[in-house]
């Protein structure tokens, strides 16, 4: 219950994104559409193409696509007020990483996948929808450069490990791995953490 | 039997448009050929990957392989001629969405999905393989920036259902939505529509 | 096991190869890796998800996975020295194309594709992995505009059909084909050769 809820909440925010995104590469209403579509379903897209669950779960069940639909149509109309809230943005956004991850470990553990590859499946289900859109506006994908936003969900991913040996109950596990990934990204927005770049020569 | 002609006949188009853009980016043969292939067969590729229709069509049935270099042949030694023939190219580019929705639709209700996926199936079928053309060529996919192009495909494949509630037969359903589909392309190109743009703040 | 070795040693050079176009794009360090799996593993996971051979390889067996991240480490350590190694890396980077099409075509072969499918499998584990590279750090794909590489692939490819009609034995046939791949290149590279560039009007 907590899990649709949380899930239907980083939907919502990445759609968000990913209009605010399309409406300044001054797109159609389509484009805006598939861009929004692009970025709050296509991590989990490629995931469950990788790990040949498909037709891929939003093709399966709709309710994650109407409230990406139902999300484009609210933040157009209300475009100019939205982009005053660019910090409760961020914060659904990270809550959205947060839940994304989980979703994707848990689908690689229910085929029995080794934990890295399902801390992988991961990291692809919550920053690859941001890598598709960035694809489709033909720029380079931000999360390859800025910000501390895959690795919070790497360290996150290994957390949810961590607290399962500790042997919480399931729902503890679920809510620990969450706050830490929200934690970390919070936390390296407020101190502008970010990845040493390499120098080439 | 029509179907199969049809097919063919948007392959085709599909193929002559996309060897056309990557010869203006100045490709070498093999880019050429990589570029038509994936203007003619990533839609229907895409769209078999997301349905776990694998391996996909293409890679079982060759014929529209055969059919894709062929074309690529032909539009490289009368690359000079075709370009005069831009409005026949659009005429055959504009049957080929409109069959290429419609096998999209058919793939779709032979595994059940809900109409709604279907139509989606249906507009990615059409209009992915531009996508992934313009992709390929590092430029920001037409498709959604400009012109009713998908829109004819969603509308058409919605008409489908329609003409399919009362109940014409089989035949009669599947041309009556692709002309729905070739009117609106063909109104759309002569009066100039075009989707509304958001503008930002 | 001629095999095993040769398939790392090919994953090892793209990895490499990716690490260094990332640097030179000033990625952060997960982008590097990102883009380090995605040159290495990337022709494999198309074709994977091509056939439905799903989950795909690499995370069923992460070996090729940890070579990989090893690479990463050990090029950004020693990034300044292997830049003046791009001849060996060139080297590195032909044998992998080599072994990484004789694996494309023998996947094809095992779950019996045409001929001509298997060498376009083995031509897309080979290239693949270079084309999503480039489309990561939005540049225009290298191999649509450059060298013969692909068209090495290719009449390896077809080569590997050759040889095996003339049926030597398997291990005489697979390191015949790969020899072909890498004498086609290292000729073409030798020689600048390169495939015709098509001129618009």
């Amino acid at each position: 219950m907590l899990f649709s809820v949380l899930d239907i909440i980083g939907t919502v925010a990445f759609a968000v994104s990913g209009t605010l995104t399309a409406i300044e590469k001054r797109m159609d209403i389509f484009g805006i559409t598939i861009i929004a579509i692009a970025t709050a379903l296509g991590g989990g897209t490629l995931r469950d193409v990788l790990i040949g669950n498909t037709p891929v779960t939003w093709l399966k069940d709709l309710q994650n696509f109407y409230f990406v639909i139902g999300s484009v149509i609210i933040t157009v109309i209300f475009r100019k007020w939205l982009n005053e809230l660019r910090v409760s943005l961020m914060l659904f956004d990270t809550i959205g990483i947060g839940i994304f991850t989980l979703i994707g470990i848990q689908k690689g553990i229910m085929i029995d996948l080794h934990p890295l590859v399902c801390i992988l499946l991961g990291t692809v289900t919550a920053c690859f929808g941001g890598v598709i859109r960035d694809i489709l506006c033909n720029q380079v994908p931000v999360v390859f450069r800025k910000e501390v936003y895959a690795t919070a969900c790497i360290v996150g991913g290994a957390s949810f490990y961590l607290f399962q040996f500790f042997s919480f109950s399931q729902d503890a596990v679920f809510i620990c791995t969450i706050l830490t990934i929200i934690g970390i990204r919070l936390l390296s927005v407020y101190f502008q953490w970010s990845l040493p770049q390499i120098k080439g020569e």
